[in-house]
């Protein structure tokens, strides 16, 4: 999804491709001033040396991306991927260290490329759930047990870490503890920095986040919702392992309770299907109950590609949340849930309540209110 | 639905069912204050003769509505079939004379009944268009023209003429013309009247009204959304006749215009299969684009009752209306465009945007503004 | 599924119903002399007390018999739940007295009812699997194992014995060991007895056994083939307990591989969703391989009631092996591999290839063959 | 789909891909002796002037066949664009004179290219019906009427009586009245000219050859089944001609009366999508009747590439007849209802009980019986 993100800002900063996708090409959000995709500069840290060309021509072949744009943007890519830093996997011990070297990029790459400001957005492979430590309470505790030998911090937390460190705004686009964790939460807050998560809604959750108010505002009782997730491609490979699946299944089952107010029979699963590649076909069958006890159904299959739809949310976090860092907000930003399948700070998972919230939070940005 | 509505209302008042499917339950809307369902009452027009305890002995057998519930209601069905009027069908010509007697008959149910006010219903059959005339454009040519040998008026517009000369409120909850014609919407404002339509959003079109926005929000354009409905019943067997489709089919192409903004290719089929009975299956295949131009689709089938999800419907807004009437509203009644595959006075089909309509009118009436 | 075949069978002697979803009905084995429904007998053993009469009222109210049929065998089921023994559940050691009490009410009713002859159909509750034992080799090893402490078969092989012993014939409808032990084989053999399984094909696999060949006989490459199932009932309160999936999973595998001749990927999953009652959902989605490599795909929605699927099956089922038994067929009767998600003694899993053999072996047994 | 055919056969001859698709390739086929993929030699009319390596890139461009393929195949394409003649549309009078011209192309390409035989397939687009007339009754008659003014076949039987006149072989692939005309059928056993038809079956019909037949197995009673197929392509926009889709309609609908013996109610629509390009998606939805009067419904989507389908087949076919024809068979041949929706001779449509009559049938060619 990265690749596609950075081919994807490349081709719509030279006028290769339309906005389609965007949200922020919206008319309720074109007026909002916002860095031009022209001035964006990407880098990023990836532990897989595969060049950034390479993948994206993979991606090509995949039928994601046009082959014909990545051939036009070949010298664009190459550019980026020297921007790029190879790191080691996340070590179990003396995370700070790993830490601190992010930092150290990140600083190096804003004063490099004289960004005005950098947002950090962690699109790495879902990660297993880390159980909270004491740690977590405070950032003299946390940096402590940094140093130590044991694992402290999941990846999306320790670069919400680094990012901070750096002075860089932080964006979780994957279903982990990202900055939720009160020692980040302040740190993010002491440095003036906002931040936003987590993990993209970008499919079957999309999907649920309107049949659900639908349901709602119909006064129709919802007896069970279950779903199947087929995807290959490299996140369907990951969740393939149940400890990282759980996480993934955390976080896509918080809707329904928050939206509906009542606890329903939702069993859900997520398959590696290596065949499918980097599509997802997703089944929900829901049973619904109406009038005097009627049961009644309705199922939906949804056939997408995330990384298409993910990327230009990627793109429209990236360009948000530097406006209100310019903006000077700091923690949480909770009118960016719309984006979300796990919004911080707030259970409004309806995606009409959850745009109107976002237009009311960017046009404020605007008129630096 | 007509039937179903009735053995609800009924069941309601009794408690001895609860109040699922109706909007008016909703917290949102619990604060209104609306006629208590003890104290409706029930009359109406029919060309059938079957008595109203027979419908819904034979909706029961369908599994429409619980067989335990038609035997308590029995008495009650019986005492409502009391009140009906079999009337003929509506005659080509001399349509004043029968509108006339549908006038008396309602003012003498509200006299004979002590009722404070009388709500009309739409709920005969889906009617064929019946094109646009001099004479609806004023109210003496109208009913110079309704004294002739010509049709002038469809069914659903004849009810409102009617309703309206009786001082009564209408809601067509079919798709024919109704009330929109300029005469009738004159008299209605005459009169103090209001009014509000048209046909029911209840299956297929209620899931596009959440569909639609949700592509809109994430800006993925809308490529092709081909429908099919299946049904048998007796809405089914009259839609069998393409000529009533055709208002049926125009009724439900609206949205997908209105709601995106721009034409799409939207091949929408309704097919009479007798063996459905009484249950809908629709299915719609929507093929949309993302950034990038990437190809996705999405598929969904419902399957539901109609007459379960249309009843409570009519007696939220038998309920709405009379307490617009009560509050002295009169007009079209743009707010109750959330019940509505048409919406009288607006082209928003977003239904959380009506939703939010609707519950800022129905506080208004509240405190009588 | 047992209360569905026995109303079933009430209600075809007594000419209350028609044949459909007999497939002994059907032209093809309509001409093999069978036992006649009026002289079938039931009776059987459960752990459960709950009385047929109710058992078929639930039924009834679950929408899976008509009420009205219930209402008119009344009688009749009483009569039958005379000759319904409670059992306790199998105990973990001394099985062999748990087989021989099975084996003496086999021999008891058989006399009492003037039987001809008793065809012990296993449907009880899924089982777990039960790890295979020295002791299945040989039968003497098999009696001195049931007479120690620990468990030696799961249950549907203990009724197996319990049958056998008896001189019955027995079928297996679920998806356990049953016959299939040595031991036990070579005591049907023995006894001159015939048995057939095992697991009733109703649903999804019925589906499949038709959809794999159809993508053989084009020579089109299946790529995966997910499927899940969401089922209520007792069968699914069982199947949730995944042990006992186990079992199901294996049994419903086995088809694809066989079929095709190849490996595919082919996640699979059955889900319990209490509010589906006694049906059955199954969505299976299919990714195939064309000419010069194209991808494609087909899904399809299977909405079944499980008991009125295997009701008439399991009829069949005792109705043949009676006649063969009565013809002197011993051992596993492979052509009935047709009724079998995992038909003993063959890998065709070809729904057309298995009836033409059911029917050659049916025709064969008429005629004495 | 002509052009996938020849893009296909040139890369199978040269191994730059398999056999996937071809049912000639099948185990129970491979024994028979049939002309080499290297031997075969292309030619055709249209009246679509655009080149043949053209047609293949705008396929390759769909995502229909593989980019790289046609790069190599380039010059073969060519080559084979040489010997397609463009033709007028089919006249409505003076049609011997178009059948003569055809004929001598025929003839013409045969001797060039040195072919022992060759083997017409029509693939043109979907004609409309054409009424029956007198002069179809009868070889001499129908001569006199071609020669007339008025159109006296359509394009499948005009392409059938030129072939026969220049002793080639003839497959009609589409579902036109094609060789099964009186006076053409006469003409071709007079010449021992085979013959085969029509309407290749490929997608939704191709499922119900299997589905149908499930259901009769089971003694399951087919209460209604709905179809609906979207497509765009040049088929599709053919079909969006309602005189075109009449013949198609017909030539879908006849296999459920044939296969299940008794009438169904299924609604059946074909709708022009042209965003689906060369891709087609059908939905079908199938209520049936099982044990005791219970409702179940089957439902399922087929999303296939109705060209990479059909492609294979056509070059099944064309080896096939020739080798019929060398093998002295003359008249329709029967046993290649596999193949078709509409096949002509016989009311079977299982595909399994197909599938053995063509292996019967081919094998016997093999030993020249
Ligand atoms: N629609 C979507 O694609 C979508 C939606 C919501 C959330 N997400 C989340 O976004 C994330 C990425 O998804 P994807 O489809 O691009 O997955 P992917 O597997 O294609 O990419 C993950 C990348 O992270 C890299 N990575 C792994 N560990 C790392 C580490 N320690 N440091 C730096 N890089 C590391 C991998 O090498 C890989 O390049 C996942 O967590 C996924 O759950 C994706
Ligand atoms: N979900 C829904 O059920 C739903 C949703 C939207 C709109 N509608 C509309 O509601 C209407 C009723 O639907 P239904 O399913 O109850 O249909 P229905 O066929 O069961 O009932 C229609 C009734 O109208 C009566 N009728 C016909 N002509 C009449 C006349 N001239 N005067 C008086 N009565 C007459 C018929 O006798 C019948 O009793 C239809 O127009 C339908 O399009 C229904
Ligand atoms: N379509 C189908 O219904 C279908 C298809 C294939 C296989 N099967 C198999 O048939 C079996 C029965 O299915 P069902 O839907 O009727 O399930 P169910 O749960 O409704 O019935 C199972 C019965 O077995 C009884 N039982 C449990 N343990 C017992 C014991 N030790 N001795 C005697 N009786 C015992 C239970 O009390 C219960 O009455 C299952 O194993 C299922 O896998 C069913
Ligand atoms: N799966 C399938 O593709 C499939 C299956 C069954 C049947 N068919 C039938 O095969 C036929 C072709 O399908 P297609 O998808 O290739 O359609 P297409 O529209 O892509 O091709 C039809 C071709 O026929 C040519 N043509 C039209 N009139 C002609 C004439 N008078 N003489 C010579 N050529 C003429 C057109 O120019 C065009 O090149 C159709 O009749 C279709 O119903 C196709
Ligand atoms: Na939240
Ligand atoms: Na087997």
């Amino acid at each position: 999804m990265a690749t596609t993100a950075v081919v994807g800002a490349l081709a719509v900063a030279q006028k290769l491709a339309d906005r389609t996708g965007l949200v922020t090409d919206l008319p309720g959000l074109s007026g909002v001033v916002l860095p031009d995709f022209e001035d964006l500069v990407f880098g990023g840290h990836d532990i897989d040396p595969t060049p950034l060309p390479h993948r994206a021509e993979l991606l090509a072949d995949a039928g994601v991306v046009p082959t014909a744009l990545v051939r036009m943007l070949a010298a664009d890519l190459a550019g980026v991927d020297r921007r790029i830093r190879r790191v080691p996997p996340l070590p179990a011990g003396r995370q700070l260290e790993y830490a601190a070297r992010i930092s150290h990029d990140l600083r190096e790459f804003r004063d490099r490329e004289g960004c005005d400001r950098v947002v950090v957005v962690n699109v790495a492979s879902t990660e297993p759930p880390l159980a909270s430590s004491p740690a977590h309470a405070d950032l003299a505790a946390l940096e402590t047990a940094l140093r130590g030998d044991s694992p402290v911090l999941s990846l999306s937390s320790l670069y919400a870490y680094a990012a901070f460190r750096a002075g860089c705004s932080f964006v979780d686009f994957t279903p982990g503890a990202g900055a939720r964790i009160p020692a980040l939460g302040d740190l993010a807050e002491a440095n003036g920095l906002p931040w936003a998560g987590s993990d993209g809604k970008t499919g079957e959750t999309l999907v649920k986040s309107v049949l659900a108010p639908m349901f709602a505002l119909r006064n129709l009782r919802v007896r069970s919702w279950a779903g199947t997730n087929l995807l290959g491609g490299g996140d369907g490979a990951t969740l393939a392992d149940e400890r990282a699946a759980a996480n993934k299944i955390a976080s896509k089952g918080r809707l329904l309770g928050e939206t509906l107010g009542y606890e329903v029979d939702a069993p859900l699963h997520i398959d590696y299907v290596p065949d499918l590649g980097d599509f997802k076909t997703a089944w929900d069958h829901i049973s619904f109950e109406g009038f005097l006890g009627l049961r009644m159904s309705l199922q939906f299959t949804w056939h997408g590609c995330d990384s298409a739809l993910a990327a230009p949310l990627v793109l429209d976090l990236a360009r948000l949340l530097a406006q209100a860092h310019a903006a000077g907000r700091s923690g949480p930003q909770t009118p960016l849930g719309f984006f979300f399948k796990d919004p911080v700070g707030t259970d409004e998972h309806r995606l009409g309540a959850q745009y109107e919230s976002l237009v009311a939070w960017a046009t404020s940005l605007e008129s630096g209110a």
